[in-house]
């Protein structure tokens, strides 16, 4: 059994959860709940500025789970391809300087107007051979992300959590891993084989929970855990069995939760991780 | 090469992409546009009657390529569960009377309340057990469809092919198959690996297309082919080279094709059909 403590002091607020919050609030709403550890953005980030939110964060006393995010390599091709990896060596710049262990990144979907999806595929790993040694000597992880298969077509060809390893195992582990989110890959049959096979390529846990109906937004489906369809419980005790003993990040794209007062949310956010995703 | 004569022999028009003709008006519309098989469903064979259905289609000299559908078997328990069986059954017969080679089942999501997904996937293996020897008796197979994993909470929890062909393998080929329907499984980085596999546990192949973004009803976010992501001519083949050599069942949930003049969309279908599929 873990007491209360030790599981509160593995949670981490992704400040998507409280979209509408500055870096600095985020950081305070953080410190006023006893939440030990942060997810960052780049926006917000660079809003705050790079330098001045790692020091609010470093004097806060937060970890930081992750920086979010780079990626979206499939559209681009010649000099918008360079500058699309020129970005993502920014943002792992970014993350060092933060002390993000890792660097999200969503892949992109299938360039516009075409339907090729194994060419997609391939240009993934393409861009992880150019960022990867450039990860390994920032110190900083690409968290290679499946996203629900629902945005294979427009958000990120990389669809399954077995895909991602296919993809990831090419790389030092220390280099590139994946992230487990529960909202993306709580459907698959083969998600259990899958976490076990992925061991220390876990580099984030995310959770959130899966609403029906969809609403008209699909990217703003993700609601709070206990609201939805989704068995936590045995998915966080699969990844612990994995080896991941890191932050969980609560990172969730809601319209509603992100028009609600944080002084409500991030509070409930706490009770329903506690109750919800360890109980 | 295939002649024209011969893609068009493959074709069936899967009544629910002309939602609002009854089965005579659909009838007509196959026949009115050298369409050789129908996909029928049962609401709409029901109001005609299934014998004077059974009738229309033979006069016509048309096949009937599947009906659509059986299943649900997720959520029942008891009474309540033999009563969903008791349908099934009822559905086997009117597929043998309807001369339907198949059963199309969509299985059901999860229970209300429940979170249980190893569960309810488990009841799928259940009910097939029961139903599989009375599908051999009648000479009608059991066609298991993966859908989308979109769906898995409220509409099926069988989301993959693979896991499809894992459940079927239990039963003889001739009693349980797969559908392999474009729109559930396009996404599938094993896509092409469970169909190789799937060899003669094929017992549907459907096609329409995947559109961006996601209407606002989820259900109805099916286009027509050329009008969305899908590569299809690699499908088809893909399918061709596993052994399934078929009808080709064009069936298409989208409220645009619904509203639309039957009279425009069954030959744009046919030309879609021709150019997009087969191209």
């Amino acid at each position: 059994m873990t007491t209360r403590d030790q599981r509160l002091n593995r949670l981490s607020l992704n400040q998507k959860t409280i979209d509408r919050c500055s870096v600095p609030q985020a950081v305070r709403e953080c410190s006023d709940n006893d939440i030990p550890a942060i997810g960052l953005w780049r926006e917000p980030v660079h809003e705050t500025g790079v330098t001045r939110s790692a020091k609010l964060v470093r004097d806060a006393g937060l970890r930081v789970s992750s920086l979010c995010r780079g990626g979206f390599f499939t559209g681009a091709r010649g000099e918008e391809s360079r500058a699309v990896l020129d970005d993502n060596r920014r943002a792992l710049d970014e993350a060092a300087e933060l002390g993000a262990p890792c660097l999200v990144l969503v892949v992109g979907g299938l360039p516009a107007g075409s339907r090729d999806l194994p060419e997609a595929r391939h240009r993934v790993g393409e861009a992880l051979a150019e960022l990867a040694p450039y990860a390994g000597e920032r110190g900083v992880r690409l968290a290679l992300e499946p996203l629900h298969p629902m945005y294979c077509a427009d958000r990120a060809v990389v669809s399954t959590l077995g895909q991602a390893l296919d993809i990831a195992g090419a790389f030092p582990s220390e280099q590139v891993g994946v992230v487990v989110d529960a909202f993306h890959v709580w459907w698959d049959p083969e998600l259990f084989t899958q976490i076990d096979r992925a061991a220390d390529r876990i580099a984030s846990f995310q959770v959130c929970d899966w609403l029906t109906p969809l609403p008209a937004d699909v990217l703003l489906g993700r609601g709070m855990m206990g609201d939805g369809h989704i068995d936590f419980p045995p998915l966080r005790a699969a990844v612990e069995h994995a080896g991941y003993d890191g932050d969980i990040e609560v990172e969730i794209f809601n319209e509603d939760v992100w028009n609600a007062d944080p002084g409500v949310v991030v509070p409930t956010t706490v009770e329903r991780y506690l109750n919800r995703v360890w109980a």
